[in-house]
């Protein structure tokens, strides 16, 4: 292509920069940089150490942000750039970033979105983003799962609360208190300290958590496992089953070309007589 | 139709309604309504709503009266309605919500029954049931698991208040306590403590731990693991083997029909000779 | 057959009483009772039912012994008794139970071979067999894994005990304990009071605990999943494999019909030539 | 062949003792040596068992240094050799053992280069090398999990020094004390402790605790066990599916023989005519 002034041809060149590795890999180390600044301001660094901090930090935001203009520049579709839920991920990060870390009020907000940049990284390496794509994919399926959980611990909750909120105001005194605990037990972290305040009063409250814990623990397990499990043997078995079908498919036509020989042959030797 | 005082075209009204969306979510934003009601009786509350609380407890369980009756009265099969075990469980969460909370002898029971109105959602919305019915299909196949893990707690709790009692009363006492700390061992709840104090009196007693856990954690991780496996895999393969086998069936029928053919094609040639 | 005072007759009437499940429920029958004396045992009780307990278990160690002398007399074949498993080890447990419990000196020995008798339950009843045999089977497989993991503790240990001896002696004063040690931290049991107490001496400790839960709780895990995993689809799997191998092997058989009747044809047009 | 004087012969003679069951045996017993030894010097012990321990040490030291110049030497493909990763760390291990034991100041590095010898077991042990390698091909594809877990820990830890460095330093100081901690609160250790601390300041910090307990210990744990079962199934149903596919070829195979023998019938015929 002779013409490199045509306006076309230049959005094209802008394109193949955009997904060039090396533009990908100077992205990437951007936002490992971003990262390492974010880590480095949770220690005592030095005066001059934490103003170059600030400095580089403003760089990084401006690299951000003119990346961000840039890929919805090139972008041939600018609707669908901002439908795609990864562009407005990093748009929705990059703005957060705008503000400013001077303002004392809005610091700790400032920073926080800042680590939030760290999540570029997700967006930006297919296989990461691949991974919490197919991890979005098995939410509907658990989310009755979780409701029922979210029942189990509402009416423990409720009982507990009803129960042993005389005994220990702190771990029992109203019902998301109690599913604070509840959620504890489930962890089995020092759950039998609990059960034994309770237990003091109320000497078979041992049976409320063991049912809980056998309710939460295994039943949750198990039904997690096939959920899993599930997901997994339908993809993979899909590929073997559908090429075992089409072979079969393919042995099934052999033979009614068989037959349809065989019919044009008898056909022949009954006209023949 | 065009009578519209038709006693069973009425009931097939009513029966539409009972069916309908509408009516299925009232009853559930009821349902949610009353988990709500029974979280915020945890909570301290001025007196004023308090009362209305109570207000709408008797509101809730009238409604849930007049739902049960009227899906009572709409069942063409008045028999099999009471025989479903999903029925006869709202059936008696409904009748236990009936004792009245102002007796303060009862107070405490009227309000646990209340708490399991919450179960209700699980009877009412299909795809919470549905996991309940796959989870109750699995317990049979437990059931010999669950015995055997009943056995060796039961063994070692024999054997630990046999030798430990003296050293903890509080923790080995009795067979049915040695139980409940074994059952803490098991979910590794400060296990440690427990056997660096039975060390002190039989310093080989961390083999009964170990061996223990080994046993249950271990063991029986692998048979639930196996048991669920089993079903599973069964559901999932036996669709997919079904129509493996369905289609090889067909193509082993188009076989016969070929030789069928030629069977018949020899014998014409014959029988030209 | 008229005759009823024939021996052999009579064996068989015999063997038919040990199969059958009068017989073998009264066996059940008493092997609970007997874990229920065991279980009572650890209760303090007053004299005259501590009394009747011993009554009690000397008749049932007198059943048992019948019993088993009972199912040995009615086996055909005596050597393969003896070389069955289940009936060595209740030959075993039975004998152990023969120590009397009023010598003081061996009154715990005998009452911990007691305990064992509960194990009859599993050697009694068939699906508990199957259970135990279906896990025996899975040893050898798990054999390596296990050693393997038995390498990663002992060079753990022995870097434990070598750095770390100073700082705990109790914790980790020789390759022993140092495994007990690793065993408590394997199982997440209060590990950071381990790791924070090591890392005041050494800070950089903490990569010792870190790459230790990373090797066994995290790789082990992986193998036995895979291990379990293996053993179930293989046997799973296989009839369905073998049901679809043998309709295509039928398929095959009548293709090779189909070919020797076109052969036949051939020859008889050829020959009509 | 009857020359044994032969060089090359001679070579074939070594290489067969290399591989003998003999050799094979007496190395693992070494090795097991070595690990005892090892294991021995954390206990105290009299001088004089000290003193052979060292002596042992030492011949052991010398046995490995043979047997790997013995394997090297034997070896035909001399460059192969060195390129394996097992002979690789057989001889890393090996020379890191010929720092002596008596300079008091490398006597730790010493020691702790003699307990990598213990690993030379999994070298020789051709069954734990197949663990071992397997497990090696599993890891690339865990790596973008584990990248995507160090990404949550990095941000969690980022706000968590970021929030509660003022609550307490020792656990939230900087980001690399933060991690550490969240290791802790994974692996739900003690994490209610934590969590407390910081509710009293941050009452609603227990979102911070729920949402990381959530995203890896659940998160993680799918992904890995995902991980888990595609390596297996697919190594696993693929030998079955290959036979499969054979057997269906074969069919194929057989019905278009038949239809070209059906082709030559119906030139027959037609030819006839």
């Amino acid at each position: 292509m002779p013409s490199q002034l045509n306006p076309a041809s230049g959005f094209e060149k802008l394109r193949r920069i955009e997904s060039s590795k090396v533009f990908q890999g100077a992205v990437i180390t951007i936002i490992i940089l971003s990262a390492l600044t974010i880590g480095a301001k949770t220690y005592d660094l030095p005066p001059l150490v934490e103003k170059s901090l600030i400095v580089m930090d403003n760089a990084i935001t401006l690299f951000f942000l003119l990346e961000i203009l840039f890929r919805f520049g090139v972008c041939a579709n600018k609707k669908r750039f901002l439908f795609d839920g990864w562009n407005l991920f990093d748009t929705l990060v990059v703005i957060g970033s705008l503000i400013p870390l001077d303002n004392s009020e809005a610091v700790l907000l400032g920073r926080l979105l800042r680590v939030f940049r760290v999540l570029r990284l997700v967006s930006v390496v297919p296989e990461l983003r691949f991974l919490i794509n197919s991890l979005l994919k098995a939410i509907p399926r658990m989310g009755y799962i979780a409701l029922l959980m979210f029942i189990i611990f509402y009416i423990y909750a409720a009982m507990g609360s009803m129960f042993f909120a005389s005994v220990d105001e702190e771990l029992w005194g109203d019902v998301a208190i109690a599913m604070l605990t509840l959620f504890r037990v489930a962890t089995f972290e020092d759950w039998t300290d609990v059960m034994y305040a309770t237990m003091e009063q109320y000497p078979l409250s041992w049976v409320f958590y063991i049912t809980f814990i056998f309710l939460t623990a295994f039943v949750f397990l198990n039904m997690m496992i096939g959920a899993i499990l599930e997901v997994m043997s339908e993809e993979q078995n899909a590929k073997q089953a559908q090429k075992a079908h089409d072979e079969r498919d393919e042995i099934a036509r052999q033979l009614q070309a068989v037959q349809v020989q065989l019919a044009e042959l008898t056909k022949q030797i009954s006209e023949k007589r």
